[in-house]
């Protein structure tokens, strides 16, 4: 069968040079000029043979920077973080089915962020799919579960219009990933004609009966909460709800457990997350009479543990939807906060100077570190689920920065969401705490940083495993680890040498064992462009 | 909702230990108690909460052998690798819906091995996954995809039987992946009773009019392709086909590009693969007027490319299907040995010193150097798609020994499948051939290697980049690649220091840039126990 032979154009290099002119594209070119089109300049990959015209295209088309990636996982966790921060998608461009599932779990957490993405991936060509080659396999059906849209372009005549629906839809609001598939013949087929995407439309506002029922729960003057998650954790609608508790003392505004982004520090309205843990969350919820949720869900426990609820409310709140999480969560707030004439001045988050930190490095002391060395204007990627747990308070003071966390719960999002965060940002500093567990997912990612020269402090706590799963030993099973679990849950024999890590990537590194090294090494790794990584070896717990 | 609070014990430890000598099994505890019962006894895991119960379970049932892998592609890849030397499964252990994912492109490989696998996946409380929390996820539905045989078990009193139908599923001929789902609350409710898994059915014999018709193709005297895969790879059933080649001129035995394993060396009979680019592949396969299908398939290129057909044999070929995969392979060779009345004596690999290698390390003396140092009876896994093209056929004549390739075309299997081979077979070298792109993808199975002190000595052909792209470019494209592609191929600036990596996870290491030096390298590495890398600097193409 050689269905490919009438589509195909194997012309020499001056061939080419002369249809460049022409302006005759193949599929591939096709999507590279619709994606910039439509303001989509970033991709991140690690192609393979399905992929080649569409790195071909790299070489006639500058303004498409690509960045290469050393595993999947980096390559769609980078796009998330770029999403995040751009708040505009990049393109990722995978190979096959494996491409695509080793990229799968922060697609996972990007979909639970509401980050643009436009998933690209390549396939085999369309006549060759029924032969099951090696690396055949169901993409679509694997693309389905991370994916608020998915479809193979199986013509060249469709796939500039599907590149642009994808855009479309990887930008309507709260934002998502797009997942464009693309057949081998069609990247190399020429006839694509470049299409223009869609304007996203605005999201919706709130209906007026929702911001009422929210506004006379609030009357009622029982203690309500007001959670919040995605645009509303951005300085200007969090400022809004800071009025309306300003103004209505019974009201107490908190954000989800995980969430994608928060604009916070010294100057701006402070928020609390729900705690992780689930007795904690309970005993923090118990009070409330009432619960507005602005984009965000009915609160649940992370995992189910035995004799303990999974809805973290207790059963007698009533639960208001001021606004769904594709709503215009800003306009939600104000509208309410308008309904309740909500005068008085928020309360803002002071400048204060932490406790100073001395001695060794533990929970407490790194948390006051942190805070005290936080460069103005950062992005904090923060992946430090036992060791961090107290980072976000500590830092509510700090200098102004974004917050962002793992959203699905799936490890090894941060090294590369610090990658797309800071190739969103130029100029500011990326600060990417990580449990050593978690980092060993994805410390590929290092060497991108190295290569791309990108500004990010990695600070690995390194308290030689994962701690948080001696902690969810203790919780569900009420006793510690005896030696043979424990060594299922620690990274020791051997202890893992981070700086040699580092240097393997090309990333300078250097090791704190205390507080003052912590400090110097973090003010010096801040103060010089391009990666480093700070390994914090953690005392105690 | 607190469902699981019925069925919950949170004792303390004398309690548990008092039930213990009771029996009184939990859902974790009965799933290894049956594992146990039916010959599975490695566990190669990265858990998470949802996996707590089977952890605890190991502090007080030894036999289980648990093996922490820093990432699940390392703990699927190990599993095959121990599937492929063990004839018998191992069991994974992954975290809900993302744990599966990051692990599934090994289970994708694995699946084409035909590696018996039981795949245990652990899952929020069954009454905690209508809640939607944040790593709650569709794990059937990825599962499928990889997986021959697919259940949750949904109680406690049916998770023992399921753990016994995976095993049965996994071992049944030819092999394959067995996934059984365990919601958290069955992992911790009690009354679990262990089952035994019922002994495989031998895999079926082929039929005779099968046999005949194979047989009457080989009378005709055509050029006749016997090609194999799957337990037709094994020294027995090769010798068997080589009598038939030895017997009839007419008939070559060929092997497909890539397949399990095959037992191969000195002293057996040789086999010769199917190459992997397609114009040397067709031109290879031209002369066929008749295919005899040994489990192997109608051979398919690996991709299409521009005027090239998808099928590789010549279209006036007879395909005659001898036995499928999971038909008894060997007995199909003998079958038709004796249709044939086959007696010549095959003709077996001579022990035979390669051309000795001196100067720069290219693929040419690198071939060499490895048929020459190949220690007796390895262990040979082979990932090195583009320098170690030439390998196979260079280690024709060398000390016999095993070469497990990967099979799925996902990359990121080799170091994974070196420590399930190297836990499978205590006292065999293995020899890990890896390609520097390839590597990078799970090269946390370095930690694991120095952890269990397994004697793996992992290759590193460092080429700075993925070689077999720039290739499948010119293929393609019809041009090399020029300077913004190339550089989506190259991982260079910075480049991989590999013996900082290796150092970074507690694995010695050397570099070696020449012929003498590797040759030194490899002896060493070979004769001293536990774990050691080689970065092998090739130059030229």
């Amino acid at each position: 069968m050689v269905a490919g032979a009438a589509a195909v154009s194997r012309r020499s290099g001056p061939q080419r040079a002369a249809r460049r002119e022409e302006t005759v594209l193949n599929g591939a070119e096709g999507i590279v000029r619709t994606l910039l089109a439509g303001g989509v300049d970033h991709c991140f990959t690690n192609p393979g043979t399905s992929e080649m015209y569409f790195v071909q295209a790299l070489d006639s088309i500058p303004e498409m920077r690509c960045i290469l990636c050393l595993q999947e996982n980096v390559a769609t966790g980078a796009a998330d973080g770029y999403g995040r921060m751009a708040d505009r998608p990049a393109a990722t461009l995978l190979h096959l089915g494996p491409g695509l599932a080793n990229g799968w779990s922060n697609l996972h957490n990007a979909a639970r962020a509401f980050s643009p993405i436009v998933n690209l991936i390549g396939e085999h060509a369309t006549y060759h799919r029924t032969f099951d080659a090696p690396l055949h396999s169901d993409i679509a059906g694997l693309a389905e579960r991370v994916s608020r849209w998915v479809r193979s372009s199986d013509s060249v005549e469709s796939v500039c219009r599907d590149a642009a629906e994808a855009i479309a839809a990887a930008r309507a609001a709260p934002g998502g990933v797009a997942t464009q598939i693309v057949p081998l013949d069609v990247s190399w087929s020429e006839g694509a004609t470049p299409v223009d995407a869609a304007s996203p439309l605005s999201a919706p506002a709130p209906s007026a009966d929702a911001v009422e029922r929210a506004a006379e729960a609030i009357r009622s003057g029982g203690p309500t909460l007001l959670l919040l998650t995605g645009a509303a954790l951005r300085a200007g609608p969090l400022e809004t709800a800071a009025r309306i508790a300003a103004s209505h003392p019974c009201v107490e505004i908190m954000a989800q457990t995980s969430n994608g982004r928060i604009e916070r520090g010294a100057g701006r309205a402070p928020v609390e997350r729900i705690p992780y843990p689930v007795a904690p969350a309970l005993a923090r919820l118990e009070r409330f009479r009432n619960a507005i949720l602005v984009g965000a869900k009915d609160p649940v426990a992370f995992f189910a543990y035995p004799g303990r609820p999974s809805r973290l409310l207790p059963a007698e709140a009533q639960v208001h939807r001021l606004a769904e999480i594709g709503d215009d969560l800003p306009a939600a707030l104000s509208a309410l906060a308008d309904a309740l004439a909500a005068q008085a001045p928020a309360v803002l988050a002071p400048a204060e100077p932490p406790p100073a930190a001395h001695g060794p490095l533990t929970a407490e002391t790194l948390a006051s570190l942190l805070a005290e060395g936080l460069p103005a204007d950062a992005v904090v990627v923060e992946e430090s689920v036992s060791v961090g747990r107290g980072f976000f308070a500590a830092t509510e003071t700090a200098a102004p920065h974004d917050w962002l966390q793992v959203t699905g719960g799936a490890i090894g999002n941060g090294p590369p969401m610090a990658v797309g965060a800071a190739m969103a940002c130029p100029g500011r500093r990326v600060i990417c705490l990580e449990g050593d567990g978690s980092a060993l997912y994805t410390h590929q990612a290092l060497w991108t940083m190295a290569r791309e020269g990108l500004d990010v402090t990695t600070v690995v706590l390194n308290n030689g495993g994962y701690a948080i799963l001696h902690g969810e030993f203790r919780a569900l099973a009420g006793e510690a680890a005896g030696p043979r679990a424990s060594r299922i849950m620690d990274v020791r024999e051997p202890a893992i040498d981070w700086p040699s890590l580092a240097a393997g990537f090309g990333v300078p590194a250097t090791r704190a064992a205390d507080a003052d090294a912590f400090r110097a090494a973090f003010a010096r790794a801040n103060a010089t462009p391009g990666p480093h990584l700070i390994e914090a070896v953690v005392s105690g717990g």
